[in-house]
């Protein structure tokens, strides 16, 4: 491990074990946490607190702590502290399986919020105090700034709200990330609000590096441990088909002049379906593309690597670990091609609705009318979160969710009569899209949406199914501006509770 | 009628007589019609078309339009054209009773939408062209541009996008409104947008008048024609008991530092409680405030007079009567209090957010989770549409939602186990207030929510049977992230439609 990582001589007196560090943390305390994706977040402190927890909880003491990070983490950090049952609290997202299970159990409170809002709403106060922020940074300058890792989430919010600094300086992280990220200080709270000056998704206002009070920091944990991201899943033919769907509709609209030949900036979730749509514009018409997204993920370092992609602005890297091997041997070649920035600034619907984003996103249902449901399954079990989708889908200039129309094998239809939960309304949700084909409902009405909904999206098995709810609910619904049947709107779900099976 | 309103010479040959105006529509084109509540909307054209459609009905020719609005209109518009069969398409909010059964009856197609997104939409291109415009003015200048009426809604985007305009000038408006319109002509499409330079409520960044285009007007109509809307019912108990929880969550949020002592820009929709909330602020200790609103209500009118408002920007007024024909007189009182600007700035998210402003919004019902519904009755029927309130709601510093607690003599509890229709997301309702008190849900996962919604805001007659639901929707549901019995979520809806109350 190389001392040059800590390039402040005034801070090198502060470098401590883990185990030292979690020790500085008190029960009941609010942790502000570096990292958005298996990216960024910190590796050993939170490990060492969980095995701090645990002594307390063997010995009879009650020890919990509130939790708020960039967006989900890694194992190290949701997992471990989950599975002590350290978390009483958590913001805002999460993908652990440990830590969604105790949330399904109902043992941990889960605060799911849009991801642009999570830094406002911590300012703003009503959260209360933030104790301790724990940052992964890549390396601390001689001024005692910070170069940041491979997020930066809420990092500039967690280092400036919190009362003390705990920082793990991972000597894993390239050094060639500084100058990469593009820290903006000029938020505030109203009614000091200015313009965000953002008007291209190319563009830099801010600085490379976060501002810390040095004083402020109480310890720093030198660590030499890798990201956690998921592994990559190849595309399968429903992917494909999924992808080839969306980049039709893209060729049309640009065809018929509603889009440039160079798209609008693209905002892609993560996860197979999102990179097959990355991987099928590589062999699109169109070029000298931008993004302006959360999350770049396998797909977009393609992207950028074929040259279709110019830039790529995103809060975190989340790639595969193969992808991210290879960036991090390359990381040169795309120093001028990606940003990362703050997610108060990556998902800031001033700045999503300026640009005119194509947000292309995942989600576990729709129903008939459009409304979408990206978090809960059966309307009470949270899956992941809403994440940045929220900020996306109702600002972008085409909002477009994607899905298999079925999913366990078959025995779940992605399209129902009524969602059993609601993220998105439809006047947030423009396009579906499944393996079936893909709805353009911009500009209709309920009843129109219905009849595109359920002859393009649907899976052929649900799709009489479909048409017989919708049938009914045009003769026997309360009002007909949106047909629905109150005593059936969730007998699809309710079925598959109780069988397994959403199929008669 | 005085010829001094067409102060531009070469337009004066275009006067006609509303019957040959409204002859130059043809059947099947789409009409941008000015008007925003029963403000501003044109009054006799509207009304020779719906007898010219009349007439060919009879004839068995059929004739039908599509109507782009500002948001609700008069009688004369939307319950005319409604009542001749004559509006196939109608977007965005409807409050017309007529036009709104033919909707609720499945014989109209109504889109509705944010109203920060109908211009740029109309934009896009996706909607179609947009064959006429029909726009009330105050007057013509010499030069051609317009006079805005008393509300400005979407009415620059009509003018510059139809292909021919139609005018009726409203002799009845007073002349006095001119220069208190501030006509922003700074909008484009992605990639060309820049930011909205609007940083306080009282700021200008615009024109006072229209542009138009001389040769794109096809007719002009003389009128002299009032305004209609609805009459003022004073705040009952009730709504003085919502009105007095709001005001009292607003002192302790100024007393704890979290809201500064003239507040933030107030956000206000229209009705008696809306009207008790601004009653309530003229004793309340906050002063210098402003109001960033879509509507300009009586009881926001009453805060200007009282010296505590400061400035409120509007795009509409929406006035009782009385208030209006005192506001007529008395105009001059208020050139330099209120700004009257196109609805896609008044609502911009881009602003809102920067502002900060206090949104309080009316609802239909909200769950115990904080989601509400504010469009669909027993979720299919539409009662008006969903506004700007997601606009405001989900940008807001405060989102806060108003109900009695109760509708209908109780028989419909506006607290219910699951909304039958989403509007707005739990993560963007902060506030719920009824006459039982306020539950501030700000920070809180879904359960701490529903514990707190029930206790704060549902009737006493209801909270045993939401208690019930909850208790065991804690132990039966499929995951305890936000606990739901998919068999049963519904069946207060079910029961009031087949009983006619929700209550067991």
């Amino acid at each position: 491990m190389s001392p040059s990582r800590i390039a402040a001589p005034s801070l090198r007196s502060k470098v401590m074990s883990a185990h030292d560090a979690a020790a500085l943390i008190d029960p009941g305390s609010t942790i502000g946490m570096s990292g958005f994706t298996g990216s960024g977040y910190p590796k050993e402190i939170p490990l060492a607190l969980a095995e701090r927890i645990e002594t307390a909880h063997a010995a009879g003491d009650p020890f919990a702590v509130r939790i708020w990070s960039g967006a989900s983490t890694g194992p190290e950090l949701d997992g471990a502290l989950a599975k002590a049952d350290g978390i009483e609290f958590r913001m805002p997202y999460n993908s652990d399986p440990i830590a969604r299970e105790k949330i399904n159990r109902g043992e941990m409170q889960y605060f799911d919020l849009h991801l642009s809002q999570v830094a406002p709403m911590a300012w703003e106060g009503f959260l209360g105090p933030l104790d301790t922020a724990v940052i992964e940074v890549t390396g601390i300058c001689e001024d005692g700034s910070l170069i940041p890792s491979t997020s930066v989430g809420n990092n500039k919010t967690w280092i400036d709200c919190a009362q003390k600094v705990i920082l793990e300086v991972n000597s894993w992280q390239n050094m060639a990330l500084e100058g990469m990220h593009d820290i903006y200080y000029g938020t505030a709270l109203p009614p000091n609000r200015v313009p965000i000056p953002l008007v291209r998704a190319d563009q830099r206002i801010g600085e490379p590096r976060f501002r810390c009070d040095p004083d402020k920091i109480v310890a720093i944990v030198e660590t030499d441990t890798p990201d956690r991201n998921a592994p990559f899943t190849p595309p399968d033919e429903c992917a494909r088909a999924i992808a080839g769907h969306l980049i039709e509709f893209l060729r049309h609209e640009v065809k018929v002049g509603r889009l440039p030949q160079s798209l609008l900036p693209l905002q892609s979730g993560v996860g197979n379906i999102a990179n097959a749509v990355l991987t099928g514009l590589i062999d699109s018409p169109f070029d000298d593309m931008t993004a302006y997204t959360e999350v770049l993920q396998d797909g977009m370092l393609d992207l950028l690597k074929s040259g279709k992609l110019r830039v790529a602005s995103t809060t975190a890297f989340s790639l595969s670990p193969e992808a991210q091997l290879g960036l991090n041997r390359d990381l040169d070649r795309f120093r001028d091609k990606v940003i990362l920035r703050p997610q108060e600034i990556s998902n800031h619907p001033e700045v999503i609705r300026r640009l005119g984003c194509i947000a292309m996103n995942g989600m576990i249902e729709a129903d008939i009318y459009g409304n979408v449901n990206s978090t809960h399954i059966m309307g009470s079990r949270i899956q992941n979160g809403i994440g940045g989708s929220g900020d996306f889908a109702r600002n972008a200039f085409i909002s477009a969710f994607l899905t298999p129309s079925t999913a366990r094998r078959g025995a779940i239809s992605a399209i129902v009569p009524h969602v059993s939960h609601v993220d998105h309304i439809n006047q947030d949700v423009q396009l579906l899209v499944t393996e079936q084909g893909l709805a353009d409902m911009r500009g209709l009405a309920p009843r129109a949406r219905a009849e595109l909904v359920i002859e393009k999206c649907a899976h052929p098995d649900y799709r009489p199914m479909l048409r017989d709810y919708y049938d009914r609910a045009r003769k026997g619904s309360y009002g007909q501006q949106t047909p629905m049947l109150c005593g059936e709107a969730f007998a699809w779900h309710q079925r598959f509770i109780e069988t397994g099976t959403m199929r008669v």
